[in-house]
């Protein structure tokens, strides 16, 4: 698969879960307030990376997207809510989020703390809705809400506040990035195999590919902040640091900062290696795609 | 049932809520500093009035305390994350809770913000790991993520926000309040009753008792908030009106009020007058208790 057909085959998963994401809150049910506030930063664009990476896992074990989509969407939801509450005043306090006001500037700080709490409770509900093997999705909620608080997400964004400003260890670095984003990616992956109904070797692999891709994903962002490619990130060049942020360059220096990139992908791959299927074609183009960004 | 013997069996069941919340965090997979701030919250008491509700639900239509117990840990969880984010500054800005510093008081702003997301994350967690019928816990868990949600308890507190300071209509305030904290009460009771096997005649006696003890329950608050017992509310008297936030007293007066939570008690007591079973007796009894509280 090339990059360009990969590049359109990520548009079009993507634009399956911005569909969905833009009715679920059209029943009308939540005050309009909220449905705003949700929805402004739901539907403001993005690669929409995490819910693709499980639509495509799904479909590589054999089920349909449409019949994994809504859960999809719930992952889309909590990565939603997580940049909502990143951004308020006492936590990075960072006033754009993809060159537009963040949540709490759009509108205020209350509303943007009741915004994420939306989402990420909705999250739940769109997962449980799901019309497929009770067995499975309940297994698949118990990963995603694993990934996504104390022990991952949640826990990764409290290591990242204790050592701002001080310097990490490679080792302490690692370890707050697979929890504070490597979980969450890793659980979209897996929790489409869940859901697609993979054997136990399958997540295993799932597992082993969203691990690889998650770091692939964070060092090259690092990279991408120091070479200062400002369109890819949407934040200024160096920001990280001027936060007093860690960075894999920092601790390793550009070139051996590649280099785990690198192997952080043939990881993927590898991972990938006994499938053959256009989803596993698809799969391997998306991390790939993730190293060519630093090029 | 006297009041004496419900008392009992409150602190009781209370007491099993309490013995599995202070072993969630304890397999050591979070970060020190967020346990703390969880656990801070977690464990400062309460009267654990939701869990233990979803528990006698669960007896009272065949299933065991033990069986659902996690599930009802998961419904705390959620009503201690709430309370956390409702004390931030940018929300009611409250420096105490139960007499002691709020969240972000004893910590700061930024963990209890992730103290907050983490508890009502664990809570699918606890909720999905549940050892029953999977059929019967997705449907709790799609029942209480919705009654938590935008769709409830979420989408009550920014209709709450929106009527602060003004003076509401009573159908403003009963909308308002039925969804801040009478759905979350009203899920305790459906969930247990769903997880305990219920048919769908007892789900809908649980949704009636539960909705009718929430209302009994805010009445009886604003109540205590006028006539000023602070020992039971563990706030100073008059803190709602001062906050500018309406109140049923402010709406109805005194003795409306009062009629009220009555009718809303021998609602309560209604739904459960088919039921000849000891959790029966405790459930009547809870109800009575509610409206005790102002005399």
């Amino acid at each position: 698969m090339t990059p360009q057909e990969m590049k359109a085959e990520l548009k079009s998963l993507g634009a399956l879960v911005e569909g969905r994401l833009a009715t679920v809150f059209g029943d009308g049910a939540t005050p309009v307030r909220l449905t705003e506030s949700m929805e402004y930063s739901l539907m403001a664009g993005g690669k929409r990376l995490r819910p693709v990476l499980c639509l495509a896992w799904a479909e590589l074990v054999g089920a349909s997207a449409g019949a994994v989509l809504d859960f999809a969407c719930a992952i889309e939801c909590i990565h939603t809510y997580s940049l909502i509450h990143d951004d308020l005043p006492a936590m990075d306090d960072d006033d754009l989020r993809r060159g537009k006001p963040s949540n709490h500037k759009q509108f205020d700080e209350a509303t943007a703390i009741l915004a994420g709490d939306g989402l990420l409770t909705e999250a739940f509900t769109l997962a449980s809705g799901l019309a497929l093997s009770p067995d499975r999705v309940l297994k698949a909620i118990f990963h995603l809400s694993t990934a996504a608080g104390p022990r991952g997400m949640v826990g990764g964004q409290v290591l990242d506040m204790g050592l701002t400003g001080k310097s990490a260890s490679l080792p302490q670095l690692r370890q707050m990035h697979a929890m504070k984003t490597g979980a969450l990616i890793e659980s979209s992956c897996v929790t489409g195999c869940i859901l697609g109904g993979g054997t136990g070797g399958d997540l295993a692999l799932a597992s082993e590919y969203g691990r690889a891709v998650g770091l692939a994903f964070q060092v090259t962002d690092d990279i991408l902040d120091v070479v200062g490619d400002t369109a890819a990130l949407g934040k200024p060049a160096g920001s990280d640091e001027a936060q007093g942020k860690s960075t894999y360059p920092a601790l390793l220096g550009i070139e051996k900062s590649r280099e785990l990139a690198r192997q952080s992908v043939d990881q993927a791959l590898a991972a990938l290696a006994g499938f053959d299927h256009p989803r596993a074609d698809f799969l391997r183009a998306v991390a790939e795609y993730i190293l060519d960004r630093t090029h």
